[in-house]
């Protein structure tokens, strides 16, 4: 019989030094043992990534890209020669790779780049040989053989690519927590872990900040029906499994809570209310690559001019205001107000496509506790609020309890 | 009219932080403003190769040579990106290569490759772009793709090999000191920098224990004519130029002194005094990959047996000690005695073919000092004697008196 294929993904904090790789090795063994092929993509060590960029920092206020990538592509080439000896050392054949040799191939946008095509030669000439193959993760490289990376929550897109193209067995995102909660337990300890979820619920927490998975790796995973379990790298219990939607996911109105504080609100003031404006407010602030999130438009307060209100990532903020700068004289609007103080809460649940009185009872439990609602935006599976950031965890306990989610089902 | 192409490498001291990196930037601009192209290659920043060894050793006595080099491969490849960053930052165009992407092909000898080739096309296309191109010294790949080092000094090698690929008009080899002196100033505060050298004078030097350059370098640089400047990175002083014997070389009897505390003397007792058993000896020490330096057979003490002694470098010790208790069984001999508390001081100067009484010159010096010889080894241009460790340093400043070393020619 064929030996099944797990590819396993291991992040930063589950290899911070080598008594936490030594356990990764043994975690791979056992998975070995029970009779299967492990592919394992690892992060860099700990905080590896942060100390390379403060040295890029150090030299360059806006280092190249192009270097950039060079430089941090070391943070995991470190940790899986290390895995790799680890291995050695409990007497399993491994064999380590970094993403260019492996034929992680991308396209050239540095720092952010796009999985084109992914080698498999390599890796299957090496499992045939019995060896445990041990893939750095976060990297690959360009048609002109040029280094670059993946972006935020590489080596989960590096794992379930792999997971993909080995049509493998199983896709096990190893990570600090036991798995994804309703709500995040350090604000709600009544939060639970829930034992599967959809991929298109995960990837609607993971958008809204839960932080157990960046969004983009679960894009990938749910076009390809990539199964995925998500567990933790020091505990055998286990996780959340993240499947395609089956019929009695449906029966839950409500999967989870999130909150992102990482958000600000941006108001732009009078601004003529014409058909077109707004499109070209966006225009000017698409063109400088300032990504928005919620947009509201205000009603009207005469005939001629409107209030538009979006939100955007705090890190972006001070790009965000330099453009608006520009952009307000070109449309003739009046001013602009920033707010940093917001928090957005949403809640998740693909019961909702059939379930109607979900924003109602959302909306009532954060007026039972006076808390304002300043923006509100919905999609067919997640309905969000923006709410003043002092009020954020008390917003995420009451709508937490208000859908039963600390329920056992 | 065609631009002269300069190699300079830059050492770990040399870019051991981001403000030393700077530096290396600036004093590249400068050599770049005078006209010239610069290929630049760099080591690991300060200690990191050390620290790499340090968390391999924390994982495993004796890792995998492939994977030792696939982890301290990354130490140069973050030097070369911090680099190019500084140099864009001085508004000079840069890019930074590993040793795999520029082309240092090399055998598969992991941790100890012997470069087979390198490739200078992607190199010419960037200079001829007007960038500085900065390749990551100590490392190449195989002709399986696998990322290889080049062992000690490695980083010296991959610029001599470049330099001469390149037809380099110079290799310049920066460095923590101000070039090549007569002998080691912190025993002979006397000791002079030498202007010129020639390349089998600082090969010799480089074996018997100088430390500015490894040996394996200075044979390529001698092989190829490469012309080399060894010098200081930190000062604009010129420092010692290697190049090849010129005539008047000759009338300088010594050009310096070496001493090497790192070595040990192993003496086989009452060997049998018959043709062959010392080749046995020598071929069992060969094949366990003992490196032998020096060897002396005493004076038959009776008809049927002798004593042979010979030095090996203290970090082989453990070793040597394992093989020759084998040995001395398999060869009959009576013994074995071990005394590290040994040290080889040496003479070299290309002076000595067409002169003789150097080695009467050096003998008489050292019983001035009653100073004991206790093994003597000669070539065509040096002469090397073993002394008792705690005479090593007196022996160096009459010998290098004797020879009037510290005086300007």
């Amino acid at each position: 019989m064929k030996k099944k294929i797990i590819v396993q993904k291991y992040g930063g904090t589950s290899v911070a030094n080598t008594k936490k790789i030594i356990n990764v090795a043994k975690r791979i063994v056992s998975c070995k043992r029970k009779g299967n092929h492990v592919v394992a993509v690892v992060s860099a060590l700990g905080d590896t990534t942060d100390e390379l960029l403060r040295l890029a920092g150090e030299i360059s206020k806006y280092p190249s890209e192009r270097e950039l990538d060079m430089l941090l592509a070391t943070g995991e080439q470190v940790s899986v020669a290390l895995l790799a000896m680890a291995l050695n050392e409990l007497g399993c054949k491994a064999i380590s790779f970094t993403g260019a040799q492996v034929g992680i191939m991308t396209d050239s946008s540095y720092t952010k780049a796009k999985i084109l095509d992914v080698g498999t030669g390599k890796i299957k000439k090496h499992l045939a040989e019995n060896k445990v193959v041990i893939v750095a993760g976060f990297q690959g490289k360009d048609l002109k053989n040029e280094i670059t990376t993946l972006g935020r929550g590489g080596s989960d897109i590096t794992a379930v690519a792999l997971a993909k193209v080995l049509k493998a067995e199983m896709c096990e995102i190893y990570t600090d927590v036991k798995g994804v909660y309703t709500t995040d337990p350090r604000i709600v300890p009544e939060a639970r872990k829930l034992s599967t979820i959809s991929y298109e619920e995960m990837l609607e927490m993971a958008s809204l900040g839960a932080q157990v998975m960046q969004a983009r790796s679960m894009e990938v995973a749910s076009k390809f029906n990539v199964p995925m379990h998500i567990r933790s790298s020091i505990s055998k219990e286990k996780g959340t499994l993240v499947i395609k939607e089956v019929k009695d996911m449906e029966d839950v109105l409500v999967r989870g809570v999130t909150v992102n504080k990482k958000e600000s609100k941006v108001t732009i003031c009078d601004v003529a209310d014409k058909p077109g404006e707004a499109s070209r407010l966006f225009e000017y602030l698409a063109k400088a690559e300032v990504n928005v999130d919620m947009i509201i438009q205000n009603i009207s307060r005469t005939n001629k001019s409107t209030d538009i209100s979006f939100t955007v990532e705090n890190k972006g903020l001070r790009k965000t205001k330099k453009v608006v700068k520009e952009i307000i004289k070109k449309i003739g609007a009046k001013g602009v107000k920033y707010d940093e103080n917001i928090a957005k809460v949403s809640v998740v649940g693909i019961g909702m496509r059939s379930h109607s009185g979900v924003a109602a009872k959302m909306f009532k439990a954060l007026a039972s506790k006076k808390i304002n609602i300043e923006m509100i935006s919905t999609s067919e599976i997640k309905i969000s609020c923006v709410v003043s950031s002092k009020d954020a965890d008390r917003a995420v306990k009451v709508i937490h309890k208000a859908f039963g989610l600390e329920k056992k089902r």
